[in-house]
């Protein structure tokens, strides 16, 4: 057999050729885009599920007790652990992630935990790129995992097509705030660490807040489950497949991916253009110097801001 | 006397002039910039104290009890609560900060809350200008204070002269993973609520995290308070004052602010640019059929991203 490329190697289900494409979106490669340019119609198999909430909820273990209960229906699955490092991790939870996880050695199970830091194209880019190297490379289901709960994170789950909020009993009252407005984008909710005192009413309290909205189509599931002790994972995964079967016969699943290209179109856009901006201004040092002039007086901020926007802004 | 405009009425440090032009910038109204244009060489008086921290460390307590603390002196305060609204708060807690604190009462305090909804023109542009509106009033000290720790906030905090980090005993180990990110802004550290078991340990933690980096001119002090119970506030406020006067006597204030205005500009840019691209595509509505169309597999998502830029980008 001849030598394959990559994007040979990616149709024929090569794991590796999965990451080295990954690495490449990572670094902002050109080749990597355009291979996706030309792959593009051979994704929308791909089944994605975003699972966040906050810190020590136990997502990272819930994740994977869900990939194998679908590995035990012999589905092929992709993980995507997404920190945005800056301002709050160190980035030390990067990689951890596969080392703990005894799901990496399957064949059949790709994990990858991407960061802002490695993210010269932008983090939103590169994970849904990401997403549809995965999806190209043949995943029935594919996992968008949050290490916290921080906005760019949160924008990113938010376009998956089934979104898992994972809760625990006893957050305390300073979380209450972080249930209030995440809530919104929950399709399904997961009391994890369920055999703590405290299930039940956290539970209680979710359902009343669920109640107080009465215009939702589909109302969220609260499922309490316990990863580390493995018990009702199962039904977890029923109301998840419940909830993209929901979407599939309302015809709502495109209406959402639709809404979802949307928002990844204006970040990607956002993204490159301040690539755009910052390539063009180093380069004549014009921010630096603005920037210099601004504190001393020299020029208002607003005047300085818009010499900037002439750099890439067609003038009109 | 004749009628002043709002121009000279802000000049002559009148509040409710004040309050106006802040709810012109948040409108994104050309006119309040164009005051801000003219009058930004009155600017530069001003130190601004960023006050950040977890949710329930009390940072508004805190902030209040150190204005009181500069009011014996004589000085003249703003302060900017901000809470970017997405996707965590239901903007509940805005105006809260107004009604809750007596100093609303003191002439020389100003007090403002403003959040993402509430800002046309984008949170970062909006309070950036309240902060310069604030200047031209006359104020001593501008106290920016966020609600929570998103991103968004932090990334404006990060823009005081001082950066003020809240702390309380006994936060928990998942709190650990935010105190371990943002600890590299904080210029001063407070651990609140310090009659509690434990806020020995934390400084504790604090100092020993601070031993980690041996690379920091200015060690940041920490210093225990309790803002309910008013004890040691003037200590606090001393070592924010030491900062200040570390940052003058090395000259690192001005290049403290070009840094500043440097994060500054480059965020009215993207502000800006976003604002653009909208306007544009959705009069066209060529967003939206993008959208679709990616959805549908009739164009791949890079190509249709390339389209939207094409919509104020110069062709090269």
């Amino acid at each position: 057999m001849p030598c394959l490329n990559i994007e040979e190697r990616l149709l024929n289900g090569d794991k590796r050729a999965c990451a080295r494409l990954i690495t490449m979106l990572e670094s902002n490669d050109r080749e990597a885009i355009e291979i996706l340019k030309r792959l593009y119609k051979n994704t929308g198999n791909a089944y994605v599920i975003g699972v966040t909430g906050p810190p020590g909820a136990g997502k990272s273990t819930l994740t994977d007790k869900l990939v194998k209960e679908l590995r035990k229906r012999d589905k092929k699955i992709g993980i995507i652990a997404i920190d945005p490092t800056s301002p709050f991790s160190g980035g030390a939870i990067l990689g951890d992630r596969i080392r703990m996880s005894d799901l990496s050695l399957d064949d059949n199970v790709f994990i990858r935990s991407m960061g802002t830091r490695g993210s010269l194209g932008g983090i939103s880019k590169s994970t849904w790129g990401a997403v549809k190297v995965l999806d190209i490379f043949g995943c029935d289901y594919i996992f968008i995992e949050t290490v916290g709960v921080g906005q760019s994170e949160v924008d990113i789950v938010k376009t998956a097509d089934t979104v898992l909020m994972v809760m625990v009993p006893n957050l305390g009252d300073d979380i209450q705030a972080i249930k209030a407005g995440i809530m919104e984008i929950a399709d399904v909710f997961a009391i994890n660490k369920s055999d703590l005192d405290g299930a039940d009413k956290t539970k209680l309290e979710i359902e009343m807040n669920l109640d107080l909205n009465d215009k939702m189509e589909f109302r969220p599931p609260v499922v309490k489950v316990s990863a580390a002790q493995n018990k009702d994972i199962d039904v977890l995964l029923e109301k998840i497949l419940e909830h993209r079967k929901y979407l599939e016969e309302t015809n709502k699943l495109e209406e959402r991916r639709i809404r979802n290209n949307r928002t990844e179109l204006l970040k990607m856009v956002e993204e490159d253009l301040m690539s755009l901006i910052l390539d063009k201004a180093v380069k004549e040092d014009l921010i630096n110097n603005l920037a210099r002039d601004v504190a001393l007086r020299k020029i208002d901020p607003y005047t300085a801001k818009d010499e900037i926007l002439k750099l890439i802004v067609n003038s009109e």
